[in-house]
């Protein structure tokens, strides 16, 4: 009950530091007979990896997942998949330093409160290295959902007050890749490409905002009390590292117009049961209705910033501190699988229930 | 596991449809020998129940709770807390001419498409007077807090686009209940009292921001990786009907804001631990450092409009419909209490969770 | 988390104290489209209930089920399904006297140092009124099961040393319900009912065994390591009051066997696969392998008898008690439907969560 | 939900296959700032490991495990513990002609109706190699224990018809080690070595009891309905591979006697509640009261037997098969560790629990 399991049915159990022996996951619930393809996840891995563009940190992760258990010819067995990935380039002794320091914005602080103890080596336990466990998670849930044709792909949509125009449904959906900074607005990607790489010269950071869509997903997924479809995507998304908002379809906007405005209108479309718009973001009274899904979520701008600043060490002592150490200046390249992941986990493990619906 | 459950140790299970015998709930997990103010759970159910005041549904239901079991002596024993409030002003038939339709933004369609049958009479388990049961456990999740000192209170910050620029740690929090809106800024609180009752006339409904706060949360409360405080906010937060965005601290404004400019600098104030700013809300890492905890929820309008809409049957026929009923022009006044006890589950149960945080 | 919950899927929150306003339950998770038979229901509660023979206890208690949600058009609508029946003749003055008492065998003790309070009327929450929620439960999981062709029925084996011969698959079964102790053997049925009304007479109690079996359940039901069939039969089984054994198959006669004369050798009978004996119970590996499965469930004889006993009250010193009330001498009678409940509950769980074996 | 989790606060979540890259667990729920004596944990393994000595299997495991997560200067630091033991004497092609076949006792039909695909290689899932990740937790749960003092040991009370009149409070716990086959009552024990080692020669296999005691519990462990200590732990033994029975206390001996013979009174010894007997095995109403906890359980003789048998392929064909291999002639003296293992995870994770019992 610790908070390291996620999902219900299709769970998966992370574990690993930033600097320990490995990071990891055991995926329990995963049905069997799911065909495992191997690169497609190690792809998935090496989009989030750090080193991958001239605007990512120049960490160098090799980042090679290793399955233990589960899979037999290629094939899930219905047992648990257990995997990991070694810690190779830990130069821990950087960290040494501030063993003894809270760095502002991270959570030194609050471990020592919680724990009394933490593993100080490049954040430890909250270091965002920890999504490795969720992307491979995420890929394995990728393929299941695969098979009943759902499409899930993010994109950077805004850095600091950089903004493409462009949604979920007006993107080209295959230049997502193309661009360094995963924003498939080329004119407004090298803008922000430029200010990320200015900031990274100033030692600063900056947040922004990931859209991320999932198509074709089937009615019937979600629960109608405290587990409707918005609230586990909610909890999926706030539990990444430096997410500050989330807002599903028109989310905070839909303040801003009346109810004659905002319902969505029932068609038939050639016996089909649609809405003529979609200001609900897929999703009626928590359940999915068949329309595509799509929500925004709000990075901040991440705590490691490379510029003095005033802190308290352990002691509760004044100090002066400068993080050295390499950094992204914005994640939201890199955060861009992390969400699809997220996803994919939620709508996975909501399509196993389903089956559990009705007689 | 079909999501009627919400917490890990403090955990509320909430049952009943709106036109059924009862909506109740059962609170397993209460810690033995909390005393139990009657009159205190009574009033936070009023705080949530129709018919209180000019803006809100002239449906006027009593909500009186009745406890059933694990209370002895006014004490929780440590067993089952089950309580009911019975549904007494319940006019079925109103619904039965809407039993073969959809309504637009409901849950009618989403409904029969997981369940293959739904109890159609006042939106059944889709109801949101589901949430007296959140309320009644909220309350008690309050009673808890208060041995802590924890002290929660949320309010009406916008209605459409009328907003106060007042905030959580600038009201005068003992003015939020003397407003009809539960807006303490006593000009803003007229012209949304004047909007509302505008809407009420043309039969159109209106969303709007509450604010919530969370004082004297103790630090360390929250888990690191998937459960981190303020991701089962959000998916406590996203559970409650209606709501579509939610941001913690400074959320979305986050983007603005550099790194630099962002981070809150740890001071120390007399042997305690403070942050200059607070930015973050109270949450770092996803644990709590002590500080003021404060998010914005926002909620759409409501579906049920008193106009004329196009819509499907359940054959997938065109029909236009007039929802007559009852319903809030504006939910938010009544929805304050529930985002309060919502809040308040998450606390409790944290709180109780975090003796299990170290030797 | 305070154990007042059972099972994954198909899950049962039980509340109420014996002496409090009612006992209940909420069934999260049964299946949309159930029919209900109500009078089955009912049927199953009367088989528990006291003063049933001359040979349970004199109290007479009507045990009217009452549903609450969760049914609608007499059908399960995939909501919570909340049911109460309500404690009518509660005589709690009788039990007034025994609050500062500790009753050998009885949980008193425990729950004082527990709890640091307990309701003390009538055993309170440790009261086997409890498993009247397991009743009710138990005949929903047996329709959902019947449309499985799922068979469950159990009997008293042995009383004290009086013991059939005959087993689950030599038994009459229609011969259970037409004996007032329950045995289908009727001549060991007689010695029974004779010496349970002999021990009634000297304020003695006797326990038992019960013996349980399931025919037609379908392969592949359990989990292959922690939630092994007959380890989750196990629990059930000994969460019901005054249970000291249990075992599966041959059990503790395995012992007296050797490998080569244990094995269950496959068989092919007419192109369905078959274990020629049936010693493993029907479960290999944690999994049904489509045998019957049976199992023996031993009683220790309850606590309450009633005569003079040296015991302790709540300041720890020494007393002499005798108790009144009205206690069965022998519940294993009434304890045959429980026993049948807590198996259909598991079978029910199982077969829900075997759907997501595989895809 | 796929049953490889067991605990509710210090919860063990284990994985691997017999012939896969590892066996291994997370443990998620050991509080912070437990010191870790690795060798402690590598001799518990020691005791479970195969070739230890001449009666068990030849095979030659060396069993080391390593720490991935969760440990920081030998110290636990609340985030999950996560191990691996690599498989490494794996012959897989002794079982390459076993992938068509089911063997009688074992798992190989059962999980292909379950799952539709297994891992043949010796066992895969269901092999007893998976107690690994039971003994490597149960040994950090004893650590924790040790801190309360409490004491867990067991013992082998009897093999085949061969058995020992001496019990848990009668033994000499210091001579379990020094026994081959675990069990202290000397000239007994080499009766069993006598016994196990013509069954050896044979090719065939014994069954026996393990009875395990837990010394100094604290009062008010376990749960009052579903969750009973005795469930738990019922629950617990019945997960191990090839048990059959349970019973605590005096078991199925109760049934001998009548409540007023079995009933426990209470005494007060120096200011201290006790009983004077201990039939009830240190629980009642599924809550311990301090007196010792003791138990036993029935392992069938193991389904490896080393003759011909006949049974189907996979194709429902008979066929004639004989297992090679090297298996034990009798597994109990190599599941004492196992036993005590997973009574540890019980009694830690309860006596976490209990933390939340009152305020």
């Amino acid at each position: 009950m610790a908070g390291n399991s996620f999902g219900t049915i299709f769970k998966l159990t992370s574990f690993g530091e930033s600097h320990g022996e490995a990071i990891g996951g055991v995926i329990d619930g995963c049905p069997a007979g799911l065909k495992i393809d191997f690169s497609f996840i190690q792809n998935e891995l090496n989009r989030r990896k750090p080193g991958q563009s001239k605007i990512t940190t120049t960490r160098n992760e090799s980042d090679s997942v290793e399955f233990l258990s589960g899979i037999f010819d290629e094939t899930t067995t219905g047992t648990p998949i257990a995997f990991i990935v070694k810690n190779n380039d830990s130069k821990s002794a950087d960290y040494e330093k501030l063993k003894d320091v809270y760095r502002p914005g991270h959570a030194d602080y609050t471990f020592d409160k919680k724990f009394g103890i933490r593993d100080y080596r490049g954040g430890g336990r909250s270091s965002a290295r920890e999504t490795i466990s969720r992307v491979v998670a995420g890929a394995i849930a990728k393929l299941l959902l695969k098979q009943e044709n759902v499409l899930i792909y993010a994109f950077v949509k805004q850095v600091g007050k950089i903004a493409t125009t462009l949604n979920y449904n007006t993107i080209d959906v295959s230049a997502i890749e193309n661009s360094m900074v995963r924003c498939p607005d080329t004119i407004v990607a090298e803008q922000m490409i430029k200010y990320i790489n200015e900031l990274k010269l100033s030692g600063n950071t900056v947040g922004g905002i990931i859209q991320c869509a999932i198509l074709n997903t089937p009615t019937g997924l979600g629960e109608p009390v405290f587990d409707k479809l918005n609230a586990t995507l909610a909890h999926a998304m706030f539990s990444i590292n430096a997410v500050k908002g989330f807002e599903v379809g028109e989310g905070f906007n839909s303040i801003n117009k009346l109810g004659s405005e905002l319902n969505d209108a029932f068609v038939n479309e050639s016996n089909s049961i649609k809405t003529l718009s979609n200001n609900s973001g897929g999703i009626q009274g928590g359940i999915s209705n068949g329309m595509p899904i799509y929500f925004n979520v709000a990075f901040k701008p991440i705590s490691s910033i490379l510029q003095k600043q005033n802190t308290l060490n352990i002691l509760g002592e004044k100090i002066e501190i400068k993080i050295s150490g390499r950094h992204d200046p914005c994640v939201l390249p890199r955060a861009v699988p992390i969400v699809e992941s997220m996803a994919a986990l939620v709508i996975a493990d909501y399509f196993l229930l389903s089956k559990l619906n009705k007689l």
